[in-house]
């Protein structure tokens, strides 16, 4: 049975903590064995990759090829069934005109002392971005990594994709040709990433490597930072649902289950003011259920994660989704705007009564990266400024040095850094 | 003896590729001990931090106090020589008044298909900022992280900084004051930002932890990612100087050494078409050497990390300057914006004969947190967004759901999503 609470309880605020500080993240410490492969692949390059290739994925890319080819990617989009190709194509399209408006702005100014101050953004040149095989082989992942780094001018975008036991996913494929992936590689696994970040002598390193993966792939991602830039680590996705008595429970029903589907330690939550309305989405989610092809991972992630809080007036629920600062947070009532100003953390919101969740996962625009498990405290969604980087530039002449140079000699002196100091004064004398 | 190339001579592109990838961070390992500290800190709280700071400080939290009070600062800000007072003042504005402009615009637009659709840009709610005591105990270091905290608008400015032997610096006092700092921890080490980033009964846990501090505290920062946000792990200082024969090799020689002064792994790089220039500056280092207070680290980092390259043009040194993808940057030529042009990756750059890096270090505005070791590839100075956070939303109607619902509830069929799908489809269901 999901948790089910109601804030005004005698011991609610004791159960909520335990639901915010609940730990839904995998506890395995694969942080060795991660160590081990990235070391692997730097000491030993294309001999070591193929090797784990043929250990992990059950192919050896020696014989059926490193890379998928253009002419493959042409055909798994060409192969596409009609209807795929233009929900694909309208997800590109609107993913990367949200992508566009990213854009940052440079600067470049004189201020009153006369300094020319500014900033300039520039796209790194080479992403990489990693997207699973297998199970998980989403080609919406594919468009929500690529399009950004496309966006953004970065001069290649390589992908790199297990394919176990050979076997590519043809909808994978189709959608890095509709995003313009450059080059893709059959590998993947934590010797991906370190692929990606230390380079072989197949694979030329990249500058920032994004893209979801199991517990291997986020530990290598954790790891290679610094060396090179990573999106953030993601845990297990989460929804938090805000709604009134007046919604349909059926759609919300299925909206806490969208997010179940994903993974048994995904979590769902309702918040409502409706007693009636929690007992007839509850009936709705086992009725829905039962019906599932997803059903067991469905019904594990809602019986061990899901929740159910019922409260005075939705406007007291706010302050609570604010701790748990959801990846996904909707809020289906009639003036959701009213609510929306209450939030602060959150990774993405949908708003009113006819915007699901899913519509944001697929076609919508923005990007479905998003950060889980509390992170949205701290951390963004993917974005078109993680495949850029900003440069800040000055410019001062004799007159504006003379104004500001005096202040820096100062600080210099009494930080005892007296080449900074002397850096500046040198200028300043006659 | 600094390196000294000629991009004409046979094995050149060997010497540069070395210089490029020659490693100054520290390879010393202090994982395993960081680890140990983090957990420690996690299960002792309080106790473990006392503990920590009597054997690596040197004095007991509970005796000296746990925290420098407002009354200190007031005071340190009082005492101050009026000069520096008015230094650090100066500072403070310009460094305001710069990350200002870096607030980022929220959107908010509805588009073709009637989608609502924008982004939201909030502050995080705590920062920690981590201001190293002893030796490089810096002022700017604490306007450069506490202002962009401010100006984000971070409800409140945490700082730690470790007091060996319970003695405080009163300059870094007085810049917490003036940045507006909202509480200072008599804290130092991986235990600090383990106190930072999970909290104790007495220390409140923060959402992003950001400042400078030695292989411990990168290595906590590192650690703790993930559970907090956190700025780029920083390497040791570096300067790229691209200089005609026109300047005054004095100054130039001055720049260089600004670097040099900094750490023994700090790193000196002088790119001119003019040999006798070359020859000029390297005299005129000895020369100042031999007269500067930092001369033991200057001349350590000089001659074993100090280069000096000569090119044909200066526009050839360009490609060669990007790859070093240097922290600072100066152009020292008339002309300096024809060279900016050229430049793609560098954390900061200073156009033009008169703008010494340590300009920047001080009193121009922008942020002189900046990626080294060649991480200007891919990430930036610290700036007011890393103490921010975007959360992106969505709105449909009836009709906009219409419009653009189809086509993800094909994609989530088509990614064995069914929940997703059903979602979506129950709305667009009469």
């Amino acid at each position: 049975m999901p948790l089910r609470l109601a804030a005004n309880d005698a011991g609610f605020d004791t159960a909520f903590d335990a639901l915010v500080n609940a730990r839904r993240e995998s506890d395995a410490d694969v942080s060795a064995d991660v160590t081990a492969i990235i070391q692997d692949v730097r000491d030993n390059g294309d001999e070591a990759l193929a090797r784990l290739t043929q250990k992990f994925d059950g192919h050896d890319p020696e014989f059926t090829g490193w890379q998928i080819t253009p002419l493959e990617c042409e055909a798994a989009l060409e192969n596409l069934d009609p209807n795929l190709r233009i929900a694909l194509e309208l997800a590109a399209l609107r993913i990367r005109d949200y992508h566009e408006g990213q854009k940052p702005d440079n600067r470049d100014y004189r201020d009153d002392a006369g300094v020319r101050i500014g900033a300039r953004w520039n796209a790194v040149e080479r992403a990489g971005i990693y997207i699973p095989g297998g199970r998980a082989a989403y080609p919406s992942s594919v468009l929500m990594n690529a399009i950004p780094a496309k966006v953004a001018g970065v001069d290649r975008v390589i992908m790199v994709t297990p394919t176990p036991g050979g076997e590519v996913n043809p909808l994978v494929l189709a959608a890095a040709q509709i995003a313009g992936v450059d080059e893709i590689w059959r590998i993947g696994g934590a010797q991906a990433v370190a692929a990606l970040a230390y380079g072989t002598d197949k694979i030329a390193p990249v500058d920032v490597v994004t893209g979801p993966g199991n517990a291997w792939v986020a530990e290598a991602k954790r790891q290679v930072y610094g060396v090179v830039g990573i999106d953030m680590v993601a845990g297990p996705s989460e929804i938090v649902v805000v709604a009134d008595g007046q919604n349909n429970p059926e759609w919300i029903a299925a909206d806490l289950l969208s997010q179940a589907e994903h993974d048994p330690t995904s979590q769902s939550i309702l918040f409502t003011d409706d007693a009636a309305f929690a007992d007839a989405v509850a009936e709705q989610i086992d009725t829905q259920l039962a019906a599932l092809k997803t059903v067991e991972t469905a019904k594990a992630s809602w019986q061990d994660n899901g929740a159910i809080i019922l409260v005075d007036r939705l406007e007291k629920a706010m302050p609570l989704v604010d701790r748990l600062a959801a990846e996904h947070l909707e809020l289906a009532v009639d003036d959701p705007q009213r609510l929306f100003n209450k939030v602060r953390h959150a990774g993405s919101v949908f708003l009113g009564r006819h915007t699901p969740e899913a519509v944001g996962d697929y076609v919508a625009g923005p990007n479905h990266v998003l950060p889980t498990g509390r992170r949205a405290r701290f951390s963004s969604g993917l974005s078109v400024t993680d495949f850029m980087k900003r440069t800040s530039f000055l410019e001062c002449d004799e007159n504006s040095l003379a104004k500001i140079g005096p202040a820096a000699v100062a600080l210099a002196e009494a930080e005892g850094l007296p080449a900074h100091a002397a850096s500046v004064q040198k200028r300043l004398d006659p």
